[in-house]
């Protein structure tokens, strides 16, 4: 019977500005990456996010990133190392903090956009990364890209991994993602994109740009919750799950 | 035999800016008011801090103000309580996860600036702040103004609470704070200093700025590690209290 | 022939997060208050909007706030006046810059939100606005609340000041606004707004709450464009007052 | 008769926090690079280092940085050229509004910090500050590192190139700086590097990290203004300049 976790980027507004629907995402995903105040998420929306995700049995990621509002985390900031794991442990504190008023507690940690992509490119970043996390709570998985820098530097420090996959984003012939200035890298037709999530997770396969077919592993499927239709995309997913017959539930309920 | 704890605003650079000489005031005071990041503190010079603290068995309290680097959380801003109750978890959650990866954690809360004023006079302000750090660790002391209405709603919503006075500060005959736009309200010799808190301490006794006797009941102090010459009084009150056989210790070690 | 100026609060999206439809907007206003980065308005944002509106011949107004990105600008903040009147200079001038870069120039100057509010209610804060503009440039008109405290102090220290209504905003019998924690404080039905509108230009009269007829003089009436509907809002009282002959053009105009 | 300029980086504080000492360096030197806002400088410090080198003739650069307080603008980020371009502009109109209020005018630009890197490096970054500095003013000259992309990008848009040597700093024998990163890479003592400055000026001539003589030509001598001992070296600087016979004046002078 095969399972898979779905998670989305939540808690992403900041202040007067809102982004997505995170009441109607968190009904849809079982892992709530919620934003962690420095790329987005004032207090408030972060508590409220995290309120919901309790309610709802979603666990709670901390979608750490770097600090930069105005550049929504998107921005690589050439950081020291050591303030950069310094800067992770305060994000997962303070959403962790949150968390626990709602009810619940960070269950795990997600890079975000430019962290995201340097912890996967960097074996810098990513040990910095792994670091940080294991230094606040080695009990802590990490999620990120699979076959990427960030989870062999999480193993290394004895973290558990949890390799992911994009629902609406173009693969490669060699497992990787194909850039965003692509033309085609992002799909948009929600019921293509739940078909593709369905054969992932049942068959371990996705078709490449090119044609081939290419083996993915994945723990964890991303739908985003910022775009247009992004609701109905992620709900056309969910559904084309359930109706296959595939589990889905939070990756980290069984080891809790 | 008379003990008291002595307390200390530390951890007040932020970057590049470097503000006091926090390792010099860890060898003197008993707790620190690490700043959160909110109006002082990166997250590395808050984990140094928190590691020096813990080093030296200084209790670490969480220094929580308004979200204002450019007035040093100096400024009152007229905030939704349930927004600021909020940032105060949130700043609480994360110096708790920097003082973790220090060995430590954080034992108490102290609101900065004007927050702290604001939370003395303010009985909102002051049911906000206490709210937010019994959600986040009903355990937790909360340390404020002897007489202000932040003890009072502590109190009220079940928070152990910790009275402070001011070494150099000086009173009124209501044993109220003498306001800094008045002449002579902050003291800057330290033997007097010195004196008066081991008068204060011993006695339970300040003279007043018009020269009557005032009972003062305080489970801590404060002295200042951000002005011209803040360690030499510190120093000064330091021995001062040794020599008069009063036992300064944390506050909070006694309930651990 | 009856003339008016419409102006709307533009260019307050900040980075990833939009806000309101800009574009939409300048086709139907003649002033636009751009925001100047403080409350809101990346640079690029804030030069596209200045660069849209230098197209369409619509004046650009300097939209300053408290330094408030969490709180909109919408929380007072007790800063020190002279600090005040700084960071006004510092706001007039980035924009004035933005606008130079897109072909037009800063024209007049509005305060936004909380120290909107402020400078209406506090001579102390209307003093260091209207001085802070004045020394920035003495030929800049600032436009206000209608019979409030800044247009008093802009008076007194030389400006021209513009008087200002609100088309969705409900008034007291003293030709004050309602406030928004009243009920019925906020109009929502475009064609009411509309005739309001045209009612307050051409008879210089608005039925208050409480149903008699209030007399308000306006240079500007503010059409709101950041809420539900906004721009059908603003289309109605545009064309309503088209069709009852009145001319709608920027204040700034004549004296140019 | 050999002429130079000294120019310092200013108005490097925030708020609370102060760095260098403003006023003694701005009676040394001929250009002051001022702060912007971005990586330093509170509003209210920018206008009174600008008014206090209109009163001593000193010219007033817009230092532009990074956004990027907590790093002090000294971490690159990769930003869209568009929006770098918008932040510059943003940057120099803010603080020649402060120039303005303070009786002068913004007469120059200089990069700062990993920006200054950037631009010295990258023909795109560099492009992206010379096209913002045009777009703001065509007259304004730009101030960088003698030989880089970024006097060639300025040149290509028809700015006026101010080309710049360190007085602390070592040089490899290819006339260009030695990394930070190298042992003897910043010099400190105030005779040789007072020495050093003379020779370049008079001779053209500096003796590199390998003892071989390098050509290097230069209209401004950059000499720090935030490090211990920043003032006395400056006043060695500009004493041997004095001695002799060099004219220390801006170098925007001839030009206004």
């Amino acid at each position: 019977m095969p399972t898979v976790d779905l998670n989305s980027d939540l808690g992403e507004g900041f202040g007067r500005w809102t982004l997505g629907d995170d009441e109607a995402m968190l009904d849809l995903v079982t892992s709530a990456n919620v934003a962690c105040g420095f790329h987005a998420g004032d207090p408030s929306t972060l508590r409220r996010c995290c309120a919901g995700a309790v309610r709802r049995g979603v666990a709670i990621g901390a979608q750490v990133g770097y600090r930069d509002l105005a550049g929504f985390g998107r921005r690589s900031i050439a950081m020291d190392p050591a303030e950069l794991a310094d800067e992770v442990v305060y994000q997962i504190g303070a959403l962790d903090g949150l968390a626990r008023v709602g009810g619940g507690r960070v269950a795990y940690v997600k890079p975000h956009g430019a962290l995201y992509n340097d912890a996967a490119s960097s074996p810098t970043v990513a040990r910095a990364v792994a670091e940080a996390v294991r230094d606040y709570d080695p009990t802590l998985p990490l999620l990120g890209l699979a076959g990427s820098h960030v989870l062999a530097a999480a193993a290394d420090v004895g973290l558990r991994t949890v390799a992911e996959a994009f629902a609406d984003r173009a693969y490669t012939a060699d497992g990787l993602l194909v850039s965003r200035s692509q033309p085609g890298a992002v799909l948009h037709d929600a019921d293509e994109i739940a078909a593709r999530v369905v054969r992932l997770i049942t068959e371990g396969v996705v078709t490449a740009v090119d044609g081939t077919e290419v083996g993915i592993s994945a723990d964890s499927v991303c739908v985003h919750g910022d775009t247009d239709g992004a609701v109905a995309i992620a709900r056309a997913v969910r559904s084309a799950l359930d109706e296959a017959g595939v589990t889905v539930r939070p990756f980290v309920h069984g080891d809790d």
